[in-house]
């Protein structure tokens, strides 16, 4: 099956709290669920360039990019896309969001708990922030 | 500092067995060292062609992609590396390395720390693989 990238910045805040945003409901996948802002490169552009240019597109923000944070995965018909998380932090800019979202918040990690996560974000979130949570039956 | 992207292919086996590649002693980074078939994508090429292009090139193998696990960096002399991990079995081919490794072997996930590994693999193998590997002083 195909593979696409997708390049999603974690950014933190000077207090320890990151940057999620909520799609739009008309958006074609996850609507409505919280992620993090990021994308596909376009063609010929670089990682880099493509992360940088979607997270100011998705923010407003110029970021700094530091390191990586490992990967997730989304199943999309017909093909699959890996995300590749980086922590990031601001260097200019102000917030103003694209109408890809709705909604931002600026959460603690044990708080991502209570969002309702796009399948990939939630994946990620299990596998590196906040650890499995508890399926339904298991009561 | 910028970033560069680099996706690697952590080949299964019918066994289980990862193929590592040693590094010619005449690289210009991590020379000699164990690591796994990959690299940078060429400019216009997509994240999928350059993996399956660089593992061709290294392996002679034409490898299935199945998902992502993980990631390390890299620190380069004015810039950095994200290498992106993908879990990829063969399709077709017969192994032949290219003069970028100078020798090959199958090993189950525990032999990984008895190789000596590139910067960027050691880290991943610590992180995701076979756990920290404890530092000399630690008597």
């Amino acid at each position: 099956m195909p593979v696409e990238l997708s390049g999603r910045a974690l950014i933190f805040d000077q207090n320890g709290s990151i940057l999620v945003l909520r799609r739009s409901e008309r958006s074609r996948s996850n609507p409505g669920k919280w992620e993090l802002p990021g994308g596909k490169p376009n063609p010929g552009e670089s990682f880099e360039e493509s992360v940088r240019r979607e997270v100011l597109e998705e923010t407003g923000f110029e970021i700094d990019i530091h390191h990586s944070a490992g990967t997730a995965d989304q199943e999309v018909t017909g093909y699959h896309v890996v995300h590749v998380i980086l922590i990031a932090s601001i260097r200019s800019g102000g917030l103003a969001l694209s109408n890809e979202h709705v909604e931002f918040r600026w959460v603690k990690i044990p708080e991502l708990s209570l969002l309702d996560r796009a399948d990939w974000f939630d994946q990620y979130s299990q596998v590196y922030l906040i650890g499995p949570v508890p399926s339904p039956d298991a009561a």
